[in-house]
């Protein structure tokens, strides 16, 4: 077991599993990007930004100073926007020792390269990174309530010491051997938040929510299975289980930008009154950009690029989709009609 | 297509499917077990007791004398619940030519017995029913919201054939040739609905829910298999999407008697609340007892059956499934680390 865990990044996930961490026993650093920050933790011991009513225990010590929090700690845990993990790993990589085991909790694919954030650490130095994802709000955790996630590497000898670092009696983790597959579940399900949300933003109902959800799932995991992943990592926690929480919730930040989507509102506008990164956007532009490099049909994400990009009238994406050539559920899968 | 469609039983789902039938032009014939209710169908053009609101087109006709309605039908929807399957399918076998379909839309499994319904069906001599399946609140299709099923039977043809007869610009039909799985899928996501609903009547929050729906998901999906299921169907409408609309939504009195039961109030007092059939209940016991001479694990099947018919307090559940032994997430379908 490690001796001192480090989490960079002090959001609402960073700070949850830092206080995850220290009630069970763990010494843990929290970085936080801004000094100012850092400081006012460090001594009021609430996050009152991004977790608010949740008490740092005594053994997290908040600093501002990435080489002394890295300083000693057998494991780092990686929770920033996806946008800066390659920037964050740079800073990272010269700091950590070789047998440090590095844990991204980010989901999101790089923009421009389409990459998965294990990829790009990877491209920075740090191997054979393990990867944390789940259906697992902030709050929630914070607040001790019941949770499970799923953890995964390129090496299980990784993965199982992530698990047993992790578990506890109200957070409990399996592993899962399908690297590809929990990283595009936890970062394609953003965009089938928005297509939910627009449905019901127009109010179709739950029959509609629940055929988005479950049609959203095959196209993603349509595109997985082309990029190497195991379609059934997709009927799993870091598929259908984030799916769930992110398109039922309205703590996720896609489904409410989806919902204002679907009441009319404009693309930026609704961003603007959101304050935050809706990682489905961009997310909703590299999937694309790759089923059409692959060849893959996914007219979800079409209809969300089309609205998100193009202007279309949302209402004009229902009868697209329902109007589709009748076909076999299971086709995509090679189950079909003998 | 056919010149006349018969449907049995005029229930919300039996009323829905007979107005979005005549809605597509075609001559509805809609059969109600009580002539007085049957009587004021025909005169009212509306089922204020099981689907208020909607209108009855002047193509549906209402009538409580099984044989004039099956009279010169070319095909009959089944719509009585499960444990009047096996009864009706008596009274309806004697009045079906020979080529008629029969479509059954019941979701649950035999009490006694175990069986599915369509093998109910083919037992009393109705062969190859389709069965149509999926996430369908029937409040909505009445209202016409857009809905996505799925039909399957043993024969191709006969699959395709309900496929076209129903689908229509809000009514999108698949056809999947995996009949025990989306039989399977239909009833044992009651159990599961009943467990989410506990887990929210003890306000265990979006996490937990999501967890239980994708694990639960995950030993419904085990015990299909070990029946000859395939494992994707339950990732699809008949299995996942039918578990979205059944736990998220306030419409299931599954969801609702599990919301109940977490709160604390014992099942006989929560059954007779609710004044219709809980199809969970008797599911349970039904997969609890397959999942025991299969010798296949179902721990959250089994937590509800020891709440339900043992009197095991609901808190006492969530430690029981939070502290099972350290995992890999899809080691049931053999997949796991090399």
């Amino acid at each position: 077991m490690p001796e001192k865990i480090a989490v960079v990044g002090a959001g609402s996930w960073g700070t949850a599993l830092a206080v995850l961490l220290a009630r069970k026993g763990f010494k843990v650093s929290l970085w936080a990007r801004r000094p100012e920050f850092a400081e006012m933790l460090q001594k009021n011991r609430e996050n009152s930004t991004y977790l608010p009513g949740v008490f740092l225990p005594e053994n997290i010590e908040v600093k501002n100073n990435m080489s002394q929090v890295v300083q000693g700690a057998n494991l780092v845990v990686l929770s920033v926007p996806s946008h800066a993990v390659r920037h964050t790993a740079r800073l990272l990589k010269p700091l950590l020792e070789e047998e440090t085991t590095v844990v991204n909790t980010a989901k999101g694919l790089e923009l421009d390269s389409g990459l998965r954030l294990s990829q790009v650490l990877e491209q920075e130095g740090i191997s054979t990174p393990a990867v944390l994802s789940g259906p697992s709000h902030a709050e929630e955790v914070g607040r001790g309530l019941p949770t499970s996630v799923v953890v995964t590497a390129k090496k299980k000898v990784v993965a199982e010491y992530v698990q047993e670092v992790f578990m506890g009696p109200s957070f409990r983790v399996y592993t899962n051997p399908d690297l590809i597959g929990v990283e595009l579940g936890g970062a394609l399900k953003n965009i089938i938040a928005l297509a939910t949300g627009m449905s019901d933003g127009l109010s179709l109902g739950d029959n509609a929510r629940a055929a988005l959800m479950t049609r959203g799932l095959a196209e993603i995991t349509r595109l997985g299975m082309a990029l190497g992943a195991n379609p059934l990592t997709f009927a799993g926690l870091a598929g259908l289980g984030d799916l769930i929480v992110t398109c039922c919730s309205m703590y996720s930040r896609n489904r409410r930008a989806g919902i204002e989507l679907g009441r009319g509102r404009p693309l930026e506008e609704v961003l603007a009154g959101m304050g935050m990164v809706v990682e489905g956007v961009p997310t909703t532009a590299a999937a694309r950009k790759l089923a059409q490099e692959l060849g893959i049909p996914m007219p979800i994400t079409e209809e969300v690029y089309q609205v998100l990009y193009k202007g279309k009238p949302v209402r004009e994406c229902v009868s697209a989709l329902m109007e589709r050539k009748r076909t076999v559920e299971t086709g995509f899968l090679g189950v079909t009609w003998s």
